[in-house]
């Protein structure tokens, strides 16, 4: 007895925002698992800035997602048949498994966690990409010395940010986040331990930003382009580093994204600007999820998850959450 | 007897491109030497891009010169009168003197040139800063490896680029050149062994660029900005590295900077671009210069200097010169 497949595939490739005509809701075949292959439900799916650069036909890290293919994106299954020895079913496990209610792995590149040491949303989080993106952005691109250095980060709120300004902390660091409103703010220095925050929706947010950077900038981790990563280029500390993680501020453009003017001040203070993807570190994935496992059991790091109750059917509404900065901390939509 | 100094002060700060009246031609006093100074007569003053950035005034890598101030620039002076133990009458020396006629100095920062082991113009361009921001922008800053790499640099054909492009010859690295212009470009392949140019006015600047760059770009080393590193952004390898020395393109825009728009292709290729400033490496100019003097010996290093014949009050118009694009390798300013 064959159940619906329900999954999101691209449909078209969009214009700036994405429009509801871009996906594709269909109701495919599902399939049980082959010799060496597993099934599996999908529990969560994870929401993430980069998903909007991956429908982009353009060279990048990774292929762009093929019109009519399910859409990209990591995820939690619960296994429900295997005939794979290392994932029995209800085993947990993360992988990139797409857009989808039902899944049929051969297992490469999934890890079975474990729901009683983490709650689930967390290994999407904190302990998934984003905590590996924040760890190696901060600490081998940005080069992080720590005590004496002021860590500054864009997209401070959301599941990235969180985790760089309170790895940051751990490390010794003076932590200024920039996120949107004064929720948020409040967030990042009562809930998270940021030395401040700067809300970029304010009035005098040069004024501000100078004021929470006293001893200006050595590490600048940037999730947002635009008009904050010129302005924290007008901050920058001799030998500053700026870890380019993103530019959620600019993937919505329809035509051009908007260079850094103000970069000519590389050259007065000897800076430098890197780009990294957290594919590269794959390695030392199991290192740093330690560390950070480490660091959340001794309470030195609060995990921020924003969990969206809904259906696959949701994912293009949640989806589009993140580019209107609604989320604090790691988005995922839970699938009832 | 006391003979009149001619200068060149800065009277206004220029808005956009540098006007004759943004100069004031003055006739100050001489006088002679004190205990441990010396007095000299100008030979040569040095006209560099970096000159339009020190009259504006904005926190830079060095202040800006004051409106009233006697223009900074390096110069070589013959030594007149001496009351100064290193340097005697008849002496030649390099210094930071400023456009004027007459000098005195007591040697800070001044240093004995050779005629006979180089041509004067030489010690302001190959030997001179120039030669040390090539040698240091791309060995240290672009970390060049050598053999199998590419080496791109723009303004080429200028008197940094024509010293980066050959170092990196020297090094084994092939090397593409952006200049304006087909003469430029046929001395820089035909005289100055590059691997190929790409003249930057010509029709398909991006299809002729791909064409000289078919294993990409591991080092660009940029002298202009604008829409050349947007381009040169297009063509990076994995892990390149983008020296960031000037950008002469952008120094008269009267509003703002036109910034790399695509600098997240610094992302893509998990690239860093780097700004620096040569004075940070004065410890190791006698290394570079000992290297440089050396290949050029070796005939491995061919100099290019552009010398204008003229006087003191010429400085205005030559130094316009480098922003048309007018000189060929180190532009220098003869004075008679």
């Amino acid at each position: 007895m064959s159940q619906s497949n329900r999954q999101i595939r691209l449909a078209a490739r969009p214009q700036g925002e994405c429009k509801p005509t871009d996906w594709e809701h269909v109701d495919a075949e599902t399939r049980a698992p082959g010799e060496g292959e597993f099934a599996g439900v999908t529990k969560l799916i994870s929401l993430d800035p980069a998903m909007r650069g991956w429908l982009n036909d353009v060279r990048s890290y990774i292929p762009p997602v093929g019109i009519g293919e399910v859409m990209r994106a990591g995820s939690i299954v619960e296994v429900t048949a295997s005939n794979h020895p290392k994932f029995a079913v209800g085993d947990h496990v993360v992988g990139t498994f797409g857009v989808q209610s039902h899944v049929v792995s051969d297992g490469r590149g999934a890890l079975r966690v474990d729901p009683s040491a983490a709650p689930l949303p967390t290994y999407l989080g904190a302990l998934g990409m984003p905590g590996m993106t924040a760890y190696f952005g901060l600490l081998d691109v940005g080069a992080l010395k720590g005590e004496g250095e002021t860590v500054l980060v864009s997209g401070a709120a959301g599941a990235v940010g969180t985790m760089v300004g309170q790895i940051a902390k751990v490390k010794g660091a003076r932590v200024v986040g920039i996120a949107g409103g004064p929720e948020k703010c409040a967030m990042l220095v009562g809930e998270l331990g940021f030395d401040a925050a700067v809300d970029y929706r304010g009035d005098d947010v040069r004024g501000a930003l100078r004021a929470a950077t006293p001893d200006r900038v050595d590490v600048y981790f940037d999730n947002v382009g635009g008009d904050i990563l010129d302005l924290a280029l007008t901050r920058l500390n001799l030998k500053a580093r700026i870890a380019i993680c993103g530019a959620i501020s600019q993937y919505n453009n329809e035509t051009t994204v908007q260079g850094p003017a103000n970069y000519l001040s590389l050259l007065v203070s000897r800076a430098r600007m890197e780009g990294f993807v957290v594919f590269d570190y794959a390695r030392q994935f199991p290192e740093a999820a330690a560390a950070i496992a480490g660091w959340i059991g001794e309470g030195r790091i609060v995990t921020k998850e924003h969990v969206v109750q809904g259906a696959i059917d949701d994912f293009p509404e949640t989806l589009s959450m993140l580019f209107r900065g609604e989320n604090v901390g790691k988005l995922v939509l839970q699938v009832a």
